[in-house]
């Protein structure tokens, strides 16, 4: 995450409006802000491209007079007399004339009488029993298009449809943009090819692949250089080279630390001129902007994040500008959606949040992502991008935030929204709803057990995934819904029974056997309000520990796995989790005890189509087998109905 | 368009859910409704394609301790004592280490200094004010994604950040499903291949490239034989063939005729089962569904919009089944619509009908296009695909139905709606609006002058296009709109003043040179309320001339073109029209009058962003000067305010 250190680091603070305009004047300026020109493509090559001309017709559809049924072409006024009780009789090949569809309506003739009333035909007549119309059958050259009418307008983007209509009006190419030209340059020492293998110290670059998957989506070329060593000189000279090919667009990728991203700026000046450097938006501040030599170039921030959003803010609506399409963002849905959280937002900045969506009842609801820079995997989840715009402070919980779609809201319909404990087998049952219900999609928002009840109180989830121990009954659950959910109908379906223990370094080094042995270790804790915080509580004052004797009891972390990651990275020595975590970052497990997990879904929400999906996937045999392999899972009660 | 006739000319008449199902019971019996199988792509080729097993993370991100600034990295512990006035000095390479962003953390070090805190440095040592926290400024190894943690959901169809997520997780390559292989074979003797000039008689084959495009945005492959006579020996060599290279698919595309749909599902009955005869779908009836050895076959009918629809119908959800995606029809978004004509449908189909979209005030409107299987304009110019489903007789004028939006509807809303008089300059309009404000889009839709005051009334336009002259006073539009809009406040402003002549052979074979020759040669008219036709009836008035006397008089065409296009084909000898749409088919000219070209727009539509830069245009010197270069405008009044 940026802080405020981080930011005053950089020269200017631009506004991205006023960034954007820059770079429009300069471009403008150097003769560079117009449409590209045109090529010539065939019709197989051409979806996807953009018309840099309107088309229209060379020819007239049909470009004849054809015979639009199978059947015989008459003279229409030869046929006035013949009636039911008067059939008239035709001369083959003199007044009648065998067509098929689509055939050239023989000359002197001006209708056609279908095959099917046709009541009898003998050597050389046919007979009919009704008179026709001029033209009837006939699809008369031009009825669909005439030549020189349009058939596509200008900057219009070929679908397949569209090609059906330029080869029936006899285009056989199609002028279309030729494609703009983007030279990425990936910086920095740390950075290796993400086709090998990482040592500790060594970032995958994957910025280039990302940012020219973007370009390609939005109809633009990428050349990626090798990656380049943060020296001064080096950038120098691979600038150079580039800026002879004469791409369109030049790309310098920087490099995550603050040295390389000044490199830039200082070789774009000497180079040439230096518009922008830092823009007021986050994530993405340190993004730079020149011109060399009538060319622009941009410097793209190092963290993934600021990297994705630099290509939708500026690479992609550059290149839209030149192809003469609305960029991505102008183009993607919008939505007014209520806030699950509250989000602070720095004043002076155009911000921009990965949310997720989901609706519940009549509520569009956005969950902001975490919210770092580096996190990667926000940019997986997005269903959207939340915009706040500068000289706001943030948004409360419940207030409304625009969205920018990346979803269709078809989609966002069909996506279930849990909240509460973290379990690594929810992913396991969203497998199972994607695998067998294609677009439905299981959302899960790891707050804890007690944070899925209260978001059902608020109406912000459809389920909640909760695993609660009841001091004084000894059971899960149940007492909890009674006492935090009085007014709200609730299914309470098992999902698994599971068990908890200790995660420890491999071969146990400190002997932890029991809750006794956590004040002598660095322990690491789960958040408050999850099942596993109360479980910890509970048993500790079961034997009158303080918490505040453990080291670490205050290093909260939301997740089973975060938490296994801390032991195994050895910042903690101990935390309590599932068994499948220990296993699945290499640790060992002391078993403590088995709880149940279970769904609590809303009666309101059981018509849902997804979650009825979901109840049908959690009582099916072959989910409830995938589930019983899993080292610490029992499904004696799965699917069972608990209230 | 599809008659009774035709359609009892089908075996069968089948209900589209049933054909479909018939289709998949097929299919899972020959084991061939299963998802396709994976194989492993690299990361530049994935975008696009689907994941045939879920991704989970192979390393974790970061994947060691990483430092998170440029700084120095110290053990926390060590810091405590530091105050801002008792600084503290930390002995370089012992105590603290300098660091770059993405270092890896140094071994006993546990938190980073960033860079900025240093209050200063001498010779060995750095000196510091602050205490730190343990792992401030460092990147968790885990932080992100911990290693086993699902990066991508299985049938999950892949982005350009999902890149980033793949390659930042240690996935060099991924598994995605292979791409259906689809076999098309155009069959029908009138058929010439897409590259060629055709001669009357020969339709040019352009279904294959359309179908071939829909299956490659599906995420398939084609393979397109050539252009097979209708012969069935030939048919049938072609298509075994086609079974002996085992593709996914293969279609059979139809010619126009009856018997070549006829050829292909007795070829089917003999090699292998015939399963479907026909569909109760309009348009696209002649639909023949069948297997041979274990591959499914499907017969597309002839007619564009048939074929096209049969793609989307059939095709594309097939292919979408076996990638394990929903199908484009699932995905796109679905709005009810206000119809702004009466629409029948027949009581046994589904009937798919394409429409063109606006949203005027609250109310969004959908205009059926014209509806012939074989209006290939109808697929360019659709916004949407209105459904009336069976058992529906359609859908009364002001009545609702269900649109699937092929543009989304942003594009929707910043749509300008002209109904009115055809004038072929409101094409010219349209295409600077394109060129000038990407995303923008003019719709005209012919109705004549009176059709275009009454869509006005009813809240159906934007804008009326208007040219009515008033016999009493000789003034243009004026009175009229007193008349018909005496309570909607409207602006008229004058788009050109045009000139109406004869369309006439070329030389003016007949010597038509007035209103008095019309009743001694073969006229077509335009459609009553027209502008046209209201001058034609005040000149034949004013001359005492019956109208009944003229021949062709109820000959109604709706365009100038299309007028144009009856003359220049000989169906008729004379019509009154413009002087550019003469010129367009090799007319000759005979000038009658000039007229003045309005545009009405209501007040309450004044501030549309599209009529606002509509109206930009139309007073922009660019455009009067294109305008004025055509033959038969004059645009001394272009732009003016008249009311």
């Amino acid at each position: 995450m940026m802080t405020e250190h981080e930011r005053n680091f950089y020269l200017e603070d631009m506004p991205l409006d006023e960034a954007r305009k820059r770079l429009e004047m300069a471009l403008r300026k150097a003769e560079k802000w117009d449409r590209l020109p045109g090529e010539s493509v065939s019709l197989v090559e051409a979806v996807g491209r953009i018309t840099a001309e309107p088309v229209w017709a060379k020819i007239s559809s049909p470009h004849y007079h054809a015979v639009g049924m199978d059947g015989y072409a008459v003279q229409a006024k030869n046929t006035v007399h013949a009636t039911e009780t008067r059939p008239l009789r035709l001369r083959l090949d003199e007044e009648a004339f065998p067509v098929d569809t689509g055939d050239l309506l023989p000359p002197g003739t001006n209708a056609v009488i279908m095959i099917e009333d046709i009541q009898q035909r003998e050597a050389g007549f046919i007979e009919i029993r009704a008179s026709v119309a001029p033209w009837q059958h006939v699809r008369v050259m031009g009825e669909d298009m005439v030549a020189t009418e349009l058939v596509l307008p200008i900057n219009h983007c070929i679908r397949p449809v569209d090609l059906g209509a330029l080869a029936g009006c006899g285009c056989q190419t199609v002028n279309v943009r030729r494609r703009p030209i983007v030279t990425l340059m990936p910086t920095g020492n740390e950075l290796v090819d993400h086709r090998q293998t990482p040592q500790p110290g060594q970032i995958i670059e994957y910025n280039s692949l990302v940012l020219s998957a973007q370009i390609a989506t939005t109809g633009g070329e990428s050349r990626i250089t090798s990656i380049i060593p943060d020296d001064r000189e080096k950038i120098h000279l691979v600038l150079d080279e580039a800026i002879r090919q004469q791409p369109d667009l030049i790309l310098v990728l920087s490099g995550s630390s603050a040295g390389s991203q000044d490199y830039t700026a200082s070789i774009i000046s000497d180079m040439g001129e230096l518009l922008v450097h830092g823009v007021a938006v986050r994530p993405g501040h340190p993004v730079i902007i020149g011109m060399i030599d009538h060319i622009p170039v941009i410097g793209v921030p190092g963290y993934p994040v600021s990297a994705a959003l630099t290509g939708e803010l500026f690479v992609q609506p550059l290149l839209s500008q030149w192809l003469g399409i609305q960029s991505i963002h102008e183009t993607l849905p919008r939505v007014q959606a209520t806030m699950t959280r509250k989000l602070l937002s720095p004043m002076g900045d155009d911000d921009f949040i990965r949310v997720t969506m989901a609706q519940i009842g009549e509520r569009l609801l956005a969950t902001p992502l975490s919210r770092g820079a580096g996190v990667i995997s926000s940019l997986v989840r997005a269903d959207g991008l939340a915009h706040i715009p500068r000289f706001n402070e943030g948004v409360d919980i419940g207030g409304t935030v625009e969205v920018i779609l990346y979803r269709p809201m078809e989609l966002i319909r069909q996506t279930v929204l849990m909240m509460g404990s973290h379990d690594p087998m929810i992913d396991l049952l969203g497998q199972f709803l994607a695998v067998d219900f294609p677009g439905y999609r299981l959302a899960s928002n790891h707050v804890g057990s007690m944070g899925g009840l209260f978001a059902l109180r608020r109406g912000d989830a459809h389920i909640a995934g909760i695993h609660l121990l009841d001091p004084e009954t000894g059971d899960f659950n149940i007492p909890y819904i009674h006492k935090h959910l009085p007014d709200v109908p609730v299914q309470l379906i098992t999902f698994a029974h599971r068990e908890q223990g200790f995660l420890v370094a491999p071969d146990n080094p400190l002997n932890i056997q029991s809750f006794d042995d956590l004040p002598r270790i660095r322990y690491v804790n789960r958040q408050r309000g999850s099942g596993t915080r109360v479980l910890l509580d509970y048993e500790l004052q079961k034997r009158d520990i303080d918490p505040t004797s453990i080291v670490g009891y205050e290093h909260e972390e939301y997740t089973h796995l975060a938490v296994a990651a801390a032991v195994a990275s050895g910042i903690a020595e101990c935390g309590l989790g599932m068994r499948n975590s220990a296993i699945a970052m290499k640790l060992d497990f002391v078993p403590v005890s088995w709880e149940r997990y279970d769904l609590a879904i809303p009666d309101a929400h059981l018509h849902h189509p997804g979650i009825v999906r979901l109840l049908e996937i959690v009582k099916s045999s072959s989910f409830q087998q995938a589930l019983a392999e899993q080292p610490g899972y029992n499904t004696r009660e799965t699917g069972y109905r608990q209230l």
